[in-house]
């Protein structure tokens, strides 16, 4: 499939998709109101419960009838399926009934990765794209032959040819420009960081297959330089971060908006593994224990409770403001406004 | 450091080494009696707390002055480390208490290798042996550079030129004829099983390191065979499952001294991993459910509550009644005893 298929297979009359950013971000209004302006909605599921997405599909679908997206992320510990701890449980209960003891079977950090699978297929999504590595080789068959596109993400050219060689349908190609967390196979991060553009150039011209170049991209006139390069698609995560119907905090809106380049570090304070965000008071205090951090997603979780309650009570000092590192390009406005500046 | 020099180094006047049995199997009395009959005594610390590990090093060391071992599992989940997980949570409380929120830090699936490790090195432990896996070579220096002999187990032979690679001092190699869990650094079965013979002739032939034959060994005679053949030293399990000093449940002791070679079955059912244990109601249940059956360590944690209340109850039916292949030579005898007859 080339890029041009893969526009006309998605319903897109326009190149842009919307990062499948985790953690609240992308509303059932946002993603659908990218699909509907004619780019491509993703829903960032990465922290999502199975049931949480099941019902977010279900109303994007009562908003839109143009196909959507799921990014997910693949598992650190793929040993740990809640469905198959369940069914095993299912499978032991006589037993614990018949010897009488509490079953108390607990299995914590939940992995419900294949529920995902199994929701994103029955609901007839279009598109799954991947972070944090690459899908088994079986499962990207799988959900090809249930028609659905397969995208894997990249942040170097040895990810994207491993994307490519287990046979995805598209690779984005995340540059260090990026919001958020770098989607990288592993934690570490190299010596050299590919910028967007080098990326793009890099990889272009080795790998036969379309490309979705995001990070740092924030304006059309940038979105135009990747695609009159040969991208098929540009990836905006920042400029949607502050449209109406994104769904983080509207401090946290307001920083992005108030951001100037230099105020965006590169942390794993929040979750163990790098993102890019706007600099904070619970940055700068980690910044003295950078050997204590935890590793994704153990980081992550030990953060959680704090992230909460600075939500909660809108303290933009202890929130992780994921922000690319051209945020001046963001506005205040619409789905559908950004929509037709980007036209 | 060649047999010789390994053998004088942990002071065995007998070429007889405790396999490092898990699950509560190595007593205090059992490890420190092995060594003070000129064998090596190893704690199965493979499911132990780094508390109990310590205690039980601290009993030893009033029963004898003989070297000791431990045996740890190499974690499947290298990156949830509780001791990091405290530090971080210390490092976080100062918010928790600013922000007002409850901490609720909580990361389940235990892994304490690394504390395990330095109440190793603290304890000054003479021999560390690792099982399911090899350490990282970093691992392996640090605990050299402790004077700490360092074994790890292999199941074919490329698991031994993989440990040979890191420098282990010696390698035990596991037959097919072992009872409890194969020490395989991957969970699946392969085509061919080696048995103890065809493992030691193909990595005798290919290594020159010690070698510790271990699988099936429950006769004076078979330990023999082996140390003629050049092994190091031979390892025996199911030999002292049956000893007084045992920690495993007079029900199971009774199933192994009343077993027969044709009761043995390799079976998942109880931790996901395989492993040799005499024919009960259990395995036979499982086998309609193989295809069920979760990862190691996530089945082994699910069927921990059955385990638990099966041993309660004395109940054979419900239990792991690991044993190898061999049970014809085991005797109820004392660690004394069987020494003796080993000699």
């Amino acid at each position: 499939m080339n890029g041009c298929d893969l526009l006309a297979k998605l319903e897109m009359s326009s190149p842009i998709f919307l990062a499948g950013m985790a953690g609240g971000v992308t509303t059932p209004e946002l993603v659908s109101q990218v699909s509907e302006s004619g780019g491509l909605g993703q829903i960032g599921a990465g922290y999502m419960t199975p049931e949480s997405l099941s019902n977010d599909i279900d109303r994007i679908r009562t908003l839109t009838s143009k196909p959507v997206g799921v990014n997910l992320f693949i598992p650190e510990f793929p040993k740990i399926n809640q469905s198959e701890v369940n069914q095993m449980n299912e499978i032991l209960k006589p037993i614990a009934e018949k010897l009488n003891y509490d079953p108390g079977y607990k299995v914590i950090i939940e992995n419900c990765f294949d529920e995902m699978i199994d929701i994103i297929i029955e609901k007839g999504i279009e598109l799954v794209s991947f972070t944090f590595g690459k899908p088994e080789e079986s499962l990207v068959r799988k959900l090809q032959n249930h028609r659905i596109v397969v995208v894997g993400t990249a942040t170097n050219e040895l990810e994207a040819k491993a994307l490519y060689d287990i046979g995805v349908d598209a690779v984005v190609l995340q540059g260090s420009e990026a919001g958020g967390h770098r989607g990288s196979f592993n934690q570490t991060l190299p010596e050299k960081l590919y910028t967007t553009e080098s990326l793009f150039d890099v990889v272009s011209q080795q790998l036969d297959i379309p490309l979705i170049v995001a990070g740092g991209i924030t304006t059309p006139e940038l979105a135009k330089v990747f695609l009159n390069k040969g991208a098929t698609a540009v990836q905006l995560g920042t400029a949607f971060l502050t449209t109406k119907e994104s769904g983080i905090p509207e401090v946290h809106k307001e920083s992005i908006l108030n951001a100037k380049s230099d105020d965006i570090s590169l942390t794993k304070a929040f979750s163990g593994r790098y993102a890019n965000g706007i600099h904070n008071t619970f940055i700068h205090y980690l910044d003295q224990f950078e050997d204590e951090i935890c590793s994704y997603p153990i980081q992550n979780i030990l953060t959680q409770p704090m992230r909460g309650q600075s939500k909660k009570m809108q303290n933009r000092e202890f929130m992780n403001l994921w922000c690319g590192t051209n945020p001046e390009g963001a506005r205040k406005e619409t789905v559908s406004e950004l929509m037709s500046r980007y036209k």
